[in-house]
């Protein structure tokens, strides 16, 4: 059934995995491969054609994602049915013609008709995308301009300096900062010695996993698939941990073995979650209740909270010598280009840290530092943050309110609201049963970039709730939310 | 002998290793530990002193590398003899008073009566340093303000979408712009999809290592123990082989059994030796001659050549399915604050590093891509290189010059002209028996941090050749030159 070998080209036109992704994507659109038909074994193919198993492994995740694949635990990767006349666009220009009325979405009247909002990204399948619901996205026109390159044009003329060396921790100035921000805002509990900059949090997870090797790690199911893959490949396996109502559960947790927990309890990535401080406290006493046990917290994007002041950090609760490593990022609040992250580490690990690193340098340009230290120091930095949480609660609320109206009263559910830069959608009522991958399917087809909250499940996906969508709202223009909401209610609710 | 427990305080004024640095310098410079005695083992005093063998390593490696201490394989660390006098202006002000008649070296008459021209880094340990030859400096006046400034403000205020996430490997363009300069200037042959721009080479080193996990790896002796560090803390072991007059004798890493060869062979760090032809084209054909491996060619400074042109990459010999992977910075020929250092894969690494790094962001900030892409593709970038290849050209010559003056004929030797950023320079003739140590430690003690050539031996230092220190003049300012020759004529000569 399924054509064998491919020819792919190493060093061609894309890598290998985007070749086979391309290629199977485009016989699954062809209907050479039927619904619900097995692919090979992610081995076997590899074997077939000559190329890794990793290869084969993100091609078809890169499928799942994208809802080309369902992939059943134990069982393998299976092709998704496809509703008639869904892929008409993507070979080309869309084709016209009315939809098939018995598809459970019907293609949007506006298909294709627009490429101004935006590009796709990624291999190019489908028509132009013009809201990217991705939740990595900022927006970029709330970035502080001119301020920036007003420190930024002061520091390069008069600061020859900043040519030279810096400290490998990052410049001692600006950890000075951050450990006080830190401190104010998250009730992190450090000096400046304990703040280890780098360039982006995966740089950073990189050196700690190192610095933990011989450990084992239990991370969020659903959760970040890249802390996963950043700790396996720095040696640290992972234990998927299924959340309940309150985020990761102790009890799982000891069972598991692992001495590290990756948690984010601030804002569970995605669902949303606050941790309770109940649960904080049983955590706490599970990393003291063992030698050489760490939570890794990942306070993303606690910068947004919209209705109380969020609860202060793990690290705070425990203190400086206590078991919690804290990571944060100023992608969210600054922008994802300026590459600057930091963690604070407890005494014991920054000695241990000292040791191993001694001889690195640090990732992150010097200007750059010193031009987020100038910024911060003159206040800047909490007037921004102030401006970015007021525009980005306007933008959710008036999200909120376009998806209610164009959906109309009881066919949606959005959660997540009180927090973060993106929420859940539940489709609910009594329209058409699709399935979330269906939904993901449609609103591409409408130009809308989004992912079925299951592809946030690295296991059991099973346990997803039915029916829900991860939509990132921080890239989107303001004007943007009535056309997207009247879009994704057409292309769901026909 | 020695007293203890010492009393470190975990998350005091300095990391533990630097205070058993300092209390360990301080009972050596007050005589309480005689020259000669054996240091205790690191494990026991790492045990004695509740802290990691690792902090006790780091503090010894500081002491053998500034001359309190000498390592002998396989016996130990002991305390080096320090002739009277030395030591006077450690603790506080410089001790007026005669030298000692019959020591090697003699205090200079202006010791410790300039701190103008610079500052102490780390442990403050002597008088303040004057010049410092250390091999790391550039010099930041020649750094291209007016360009970089000009471009890094018309980006700033006309490219928000520099804002957004960019390519993992670094942004197109700028590939593409390294991949043409590498083909034009170091024979390099690739395409701008093989380039991986990354914040420092370390970042970059640690990527390549977990792509070649299960290797072990052969590293130049003499040579950089940063690679080693960083090879070992992701993974891979490394055998450290002696070079010979050609750099890595290939014989000694076939038997060696490594799968990955380390290499600088434009210019062998830190002795200058480049590898000869005949030599590139055995070490091709022992990584042709067994799977799984690779050449690490770390090209760091082979912009800086002042007789011919360089022989071209060992990259360029194996071709772009080679297995060579190809490894520069910016560093040098920008500046060390600038974080941007490239590798250049060949294809079957390229799939792995893409299966495996695919969920990975960039480390190196848009703009300052952005700034170097424009930069080099205006031509700046080459301009630059011109002006620098000839400043550093005369730096060199100045300097050769002031010293063979302030020497007197017969009296030194020094090698490594032709290429780079530094020289060795051998004291000879007929002058007192002085170690390199106690060069060191003289020069320090004018003013002038310089290192020991045996302290680039990680293993075998006796293979070292005698009286050898390295001097770095990349960051020396010309009007220093002569200041400096006469102030080292003077701390070895007397």
């Amino acid at each position: 059934m399924l054509e064998l070998p491919f020819a792919l080209r190493p060093g061609e036109d894309a890598p290998l995995y985007e070749q086979l992704y391309r290629r199977l994507a485009g016989q699954i659109q062809a209907g050479e491969l039927a619904a619900g038909s097995r692919l090979p074994g992610k081995r076997s193919l590899a074997e077939a054609l000559g190329v890794s198993v990793n290869t084969v492994d993100t091609a078809y995740q890169m499928l799942a994602a994208e809802g080309y694949l369902e992939s059943r635990p134990r069982s393998g990767f299976f092709v998704q049915e496809i509703p008639p006349g869904v892929w008409a666009g993507a070979a080309g220009p869309p084709a016209p013609g009315p939809a098939e009325p018995d598809s459970p979405f019907t293609p949007p009247a506006e298909r294709g008709a627009s490429s101004a909002g935006g590009e796709a990204a990624g291999p190019a399948i489908g028509p132009p995308v013009r809201f990217d619901l991705s939740t990595s996205g900022v927006d970029t026109q709330l970035f502080p301009f001119r301020t920036w390159g007003r420190i930024q044009k002061e520091l390069l003329y008069s600061s020859p300096e900043l040519l030279g060396h810096g400290h490998r921790q990052g410049d001692e100035n600006l950890r000075a900062e951050i450990a006080r921000y830190l401190s104010g805002y998250r009730g992190v509990r450090c000096s400046p010695e304990q703040v280890v900059v780098g360039a982006g949090l995966e740089y950073l997870l990189g050196l700690l996993a190192r610095l933990l090797a011989g450990s084992t790690a239990a991370v969020e199911n659903p959760g970040y698939a890249r802390t996963r893959i950043i700790l396996g490949n720095n040696g640290i396996p992972c234990h998927l941990l299924d959340i309940d109502s309150g985020g990761l559960p102790v009890t799982a947790l000891a069972a598991s073995g692992a001495q590290l927990a990756y948690v984010t309890p601030s804002h569970q990535f995605p669902t949303g979650i606050t941790m309770p401080a109940g649960r904080r406290a049983e955590l706490l006493a599970w990393a003291r209740g063992g030698p050489g046990r760490y939570i890794l917290e990942d306070d993303y994007d606690s910068e947004f909270r919209y209705d109380i002041r969020p609860l202060p950090s793990l690290q705070g609760m425990a203190g400086p010598e206590g078991p919690v490593v804290y990571l944060t990022t100023f992608s969210k609040s600054l922008a994802p280009s300026i590459r600057v992250a930091c963690m604070v580490l407890p005494w014991p690990l920054l000695e241990r840290y000292h040791a191993m690193y001694g001889v690195y340098s640090s990732t992150v340009s010097r200007f750059e530092q010193q031009t987020l230290y100038r910024f911060m120091e003159q206040g800047h930095f909490t007037r921004h943050l102030a401006r970015l949480r007021k525009a980005y609660r306007l933008r959710m609320e008036g999200l909120c309110t376009a998806l209610e109206e164009a959906f109309g009263p009881g066919r949606l559910r959005l959660q997540g609201r009180h927090s973060g830069l993106h929420l859940l959608l539940s489709l609910c009522g009594d329209q058409p049963q699709a399935t979330e991958q269906q939904m993901a399917r449609a609103a591409r087809r409408a130009g809308v970039r989004l992912a079925g909250l299951s592809s946030y499940y690295m296991a059991r996906p099973e346990l997803c709730p039915p029916r829900t969508v991860v939509v990132g709202y921080a890239g989107l223009p303001p004007e943007g939310l009535v056309p997207l909401a009247r879009a994704l209610a057409r292309a769901w609710l026909g």
